[in-house]
């Protein structure tokens, strides 16, 4: 883990960029050390992201949580991954048709995604927790919910999650979610134009967590109010603190 | 309203029993005064309800909340309602039977109910805002949900409103609910062996309110978890703070 440039943002809170073989990335880490960490998923681009993955780190500081990111496979300026720009053109052109999604186009779409992008979570957790100001217990927040599932399952390190119901879901996560145990705090935006609302309701109760928690609320995919991210901080809190 | 009793419980907390044209009642009120005031619903049975009423009531006024809930019609020392009660008897022999339950069970058995507690309940927030201890605005929270959403659509003092997602929803709850335009928190448990989870979500669907919230835990009917009561507190204070 190469850090390639640190500066101070609001509240005190350090902001650092980072390589990691090859693959950027974005410490957060507030002014109380060690602190436990909280793993934010996006949905690709690290700069188009930025603002919100940064709102998210200074809502964590102030509760104490240093917060990290990496670029997703295939996004941003990391390598395409040919397979699911593939199956992304697919996805568009059946869209375009109006027709139904098969879930052929969203295993091509989505599990390649999973398969890499896990390992490198992973990776990164082993070299954040290396670091003298990371601790555990470690939380992972948002990001693609097929990705933070397998990671439920995989990573004995993350220990609460709270995932975005949204995006299209492959069959396969269905069966990773059946083996999650850890608690979960699950955002659901109930008009999201990008969900299917009954795929999200049907995975919510397909996770085998003892302790599962579904928050809805209006709007579309982007429009998860204020509140809805300070719950998610508390749930955190609970669980990490 | 003529007060009958009056102790202090823990934090400073007054309770008084009252009773309002022959109605049975109970008012907490916090340190802070006047405050803002949680009419409390509860399913029936004051006595039985008491001890989750009062932990209800203390979390309220440690926020800065009065709370205050009344007898259901029908219910406790009430003179019993005898078309719900044959309803409710036709309810034990359809679901004993494993049969599905008709809308005109629960129509007999819910909508008595809510067309006498309704009224109830207005005149009790007509009594309780006219004492110097409580002042607006005024939340409702809990008890059957066909009565909080009448009220929510019949009563401009009641600005916002936590509702339980459980119990039988007549069909005229759903019109109702297309009507209120009040924030909404709504608490559905998961698993309640007494609650038709799909009725639940249709019916948080189909309520008018431009700002409302699903929180689903897991558990049955008695198990809300008590971070979902905090939660609810929360939406409260956004509300009514």
């Amino acid at each position: 883990m190469h850090f390639t440039s640190e500066r101070s943002i609001e509240d005190g809170v350090r902001e650092r960029a980072f390589t990691l073989d090859g693959i950027p990335g974005i410490l957060w880490t507030p002014t109380s050390s060690p602190a436990p960490l909280i793993l934010l998923g996006h949905p690709g681009g690290l700069d188009a992201m930025y603002p919100r993955l940064a709102a998210r780190a200074r809502s964590a500081a102030a509760e104490g949580f240093a917060s990290a990111t990496i670029e997703n496979p295939g996004s941003g300026e990391r390598p395409r991954l040919p397979t699911a720009d593939r199956a992304r053109a697919d996805l568009r052109r059946t869209l375009g048709a109006g027709e139904p999604v098969p879930d052929e186009i969203i295993d091509r779409l989505v599990l390649p995604l999973v398969d890499q992008a896990v390992p490198e979570v992973r990776a990164a957790l082993d070299a954040l927790l290396a670091l003298p100001e990371i601790c555990g217990p470690v939380g992972y927040s948002g990001g693609l919910i097929a990705v933070g599932t397998r990671l439920a399952v995989v990573e004995p390190r993350v220990s609460a999650a709270a995932l975005f119901a949204g995006s299209f879901v492959p069959r396969a996560t269905f069966d990773d979610a059946r083996q999650v145990a850890i608690p979960l705090h699950v955002l659901l935006q109930w008009d999201d134009e990008n969900n299917d609302r009954q795929v999200a309701l049907d995975l919510f109760d397909a996770f085998g967590s003892a302790e599962k928690t579904l928050h809805a609320n209006m709007g579309g995919h982007t429009g998860v109010p204020e509140f809805a991210g300070k719950e998610a901080n508390r749930f955190f809190a609970r669980h990490l603190g």
